[in-house]
């Protein structure tokens, strides 16, 4: 049985990480952003490690769970991996809702790190 | 006033091209793959601009048009613009459905050309 494609089986690896550590501790996704990363969250930008750490620990709840729907993965021309995720959320009491994620990965000193992370609620697509 | 920042330009450029090439006459789509490109379409993969070009002329519908809900843009390390778009569309006399869809932009010999594209139908968030 072919095995998995070598930048499905990063891309894969990358989001479980990702939305473990964002469940369960936050503050650790600081490893996964450099100064030269990206974050465009809810349509608002931050660039660098330390901008995009202080978006994601001072977003208002405390406990957050994410489930996983689809994730996408392909290998670029510049040896990245281009990751779409759709998903759900539960944050504190609220009720569901969808988002979607991208991310592109990139291999830093034999470490993936992120350096471009799109998100968006889906709630914006169902509007009046 | 500032001006907007160049890879929004260009992603917003990029976009609004796309989708009205797409409503319009999707073979002229062809231009904007190389023989490089990946497209995961439903979570299929195609890669080349052939391969690609023969999956979006055969999606079985006569009509559709696109609706853009947000779009996000990015400058990446490699020089390129990432670009994601969450939006509805409806394809002949089918209800309106939700998607999103995710582009890597490259500039080849002077041309933005699509590298990466990935696209969900939506409705794969709201399942039992």
């Amino acid at each position: 049985m072919a095995s998995k494609p070598v930048w499905e089986q990063i891309g894969a690896g990358f989001v479980q990480h990702y939305y473990q550590q964002f469940d369960s501790d936050r503050t650790k996704l600081a490893d996964l952003y450099t100064d030269a990363s990206c974050l465009t969250w809810e349509g608002v930008g931050f660039q660098g490690h330390k901008a995009i750490m202080e978006k994601i620990t001072s977003l208002p709840f405390q406990s957050i769970q994410h489930s996983i729907t689809t994730q996408d993965h392909q290998p670029t021309p510049d040896s990245c991996v281009m990751s779409m995720v759709v998903g759900q959320l539960k944050a504190d009491t609220d009720q569901v809702m969808g988002f979607q994620q991208t991310f592109l990965l990139k291999n830093v000193d034999n470490k993936w790190i992120c350096t471009n992370d799109m998100f968006r609620l889906a709630l914006h697509n169902f509007g009046a």
